[in-house]
């Protein structure tokens, strides 16, 4: 008989059973009426999760194909951009306006530890014609969450640039509030806080952002926000878009909007809390000096091959827990508590790494 | 009590109930080996759709991101691209080559008409570099299909051109063989022959393409194929990608392997022929004067209101129609018979068309 697998990866995550059913329902044609009033309601709760009242954008593509779309659609060749960067995604960004011809201002941290706001400020001191900063709300690579309250006041005292937040793992579970921190475009992903299958990708983006769209040159066509702003306004997206994802994704929201998103981050918080104080209890040192709610981040003992651990836990056990990425491969494990992760995946997850702690110790 | 919708669209075309159980099963991992064994298990298994010993690349997004994704991974600033066009979608590829700055030689058929190989002969010979060729294999703007087999001929006659092919409503529907025909870049999406639900491409790029791909200067990240390429190399993927959706193709490919594709395409010419009868007794005039197998599109009579009838017929009846688009809009309407659209759909269809056809000659 196999076992009911039980996931704590930082997405995808589990799928609550009613939006697994949503997608299971017969799919519906784009171009229908029904669509275009599911697709509308989506983009409408996404307002409400992501705190705005700006227009949220919605393409079908993974996380990073948000990425690029905020870089080749805010983004000319010649401007300056500024990528503070917390971790793999952060580094991503780097990579992404390289590809376009562009050499950003980079402001890094060492892993685990969030943007620092007075590095930022001398940054931003030293190049007042910055056009675009791109930060991370949450990086999963590393398990810490930016102040980015405190950051985009930092932004907003030197410059006038657009503040960009990849908030792919972040959204729906640590708090944020897009317009009363002044953030101008928030990128997401469906597949974590959004409770929904990966494939679909949001983009709120505020009002004077759109100037800034107008005017950038970098070559666009499945990504043009122009073209997805139109579809928001005619109900109907230009392309043929993930049909079953939106109407899982409509579902994911309906069932947010009864928890409400204030509760959603409490729950967050609680299990972050519950995992770190269990963390605690069996002596494994947090890797994040500023942890999120998202996930945990764990430093394994010295000679413990952490890549062997979950591996032999995911065949054993059925649950899935991450690993370290690049350098920190083997070094660090990674247990995710958002979305529709519950305090029983987490106990499970809890006994499989005691039992095979307590084998290295003994 | 909510009728069960029949869809009679070119894609999303219906779902078999196996594709949707699939779908709703706990959702992978894509970090783990059985989410790697399903992946290349979708990969393989495409390569028999595709008649081909070449390498199927995969990808998260609408159909026209493979029409992008081969525009960027294969052209450089100044190349010079062809494009036969013969309805909207050979369009959109000339729309995304000016996007990026090139200006293709257009060489465009009246819509409802198939590409002429005489006229394609006469732009290669005046045209001698041209690096890429574009063609669809079917236009579902116009109903129409390309004898591919020839124009490809016709290519290599005159030029060394990288032969590249959308056959995003053709694949598993319309007979195609990439490797006999010496097609060099096969473009798809899940949601038409392939029975999935859409959110997910496929192109397959033949040996002596990837020079090009390698030299290739328009900038790419998201869609560049070399990542992708190594993907397929190392079974998982370089971003998360649409992981219920490839639960759902890997199933859908089960079923087209356990039919035969020559069975598929059979059937599917079947019901083009049973449509076209009916067409014909109820004096509904074909409107593509080379009618492909995957759709029939069909001229409405002088005064009728296409658009308000396939309003009518999914609103009394839950069965969607597809009408003309652009400047056909309210003249045509289209019929699909790929995929998973069954005879007893067509019967529902044919029933609901003729009741109101009867009304107006009344």
């Amino acid at each position: 008989m196999s076992k009911n697998a039980i996931m704590l990866t930082p997405g995808p995550t589990p799928l609550p059973p009613s939006v697994s059913h949503a997608m299971a329902k017969p799919i519906l044609h784009h171009r229908t009426k029904e669509f275009g009033e599911l697709f509308d309601f989506t983009l409408r709760e996404m307002q409400y999760v992501y705190r705005t009242k700006s227009t949220v954008l919605m393409m079908t593509c993974s996380g990073t194909g948000s990425m690029e779309s905020a870089v080749v659609n805010l983004l000319s060749p010649g401007d300056k951009a500024l990528v503070h960067t917390t971790g793999a995604f952060g580094d991503r960004f780097v990579k992404i306006l390289k590809t376009y011809g562009l050499f950003p201002i980079i402001v890094a941290e060492e892993w685990g530890h969030a943007a620092d706001p007075k590095k930022l400020a001398k940054a931003l001191k030293e190049n007042k014609d910055v056009r675009v900063v791109f930060f991370q709300h949450t990086d999963t690579s590393t398990g810490i969450v930016n102040d980015l309250k405190t950051l985009a006041d930092e932004v907003r005292k030197h410059s006038a640039a657009i503040i960009v937040v990849d908030s792919i793992s972040g959204l729906a579970a640590e708090p944020l509030e897009m317009d009363a921190w002044g953030l101008d475009v928030v990128l997401t992903g469906s597949q974590k806080g959004l409770m929904n299958a990966p494939g679909l990708a949001f983009a709120a983006v505020s009002e004077r952002t759109w100037k800034l769209v107008e005017t950038a040159s970098l070559p666009r066509f499945y990504y043009d926000w122009r073209t997805m702003l139109k579809s928001v306004k005619d109900k109907e997206t230009p392309y043929t878009p993930g049909v079953t994802l939106v109407m899982g994704q409509a579902e994911a929201l309906r069932l947010i909007r009864q928890e409400g998103i204030e509760n959603v981050w409490k729950r967050t918080a609680e299990l972050a809390k519950y995992t770190r104080a269990w963390a605690a209890r069996v002596d494994l040192p947090l890797f994040a000096a500023d942890p999120a709610n998202i996930l945990t981040a764990l430093k394994l003992p010295e000679g413990l091959d952490g890549q062997a651990l979950i591996q032999e836990i995911l065949r054993e056990e059925s649950i899935s827990i991450a690993g370290g990425q690049l350098h920190l491969k083997g070094k660090i494990i990674r247990i995710a508590h958002m979305g529709f992760i519950s305090k029983s995946d987490l106990d499970a997850g809890f006994a499989a790494l005691e039992k095979r702690l307590a084998r290295v110790k003994a």
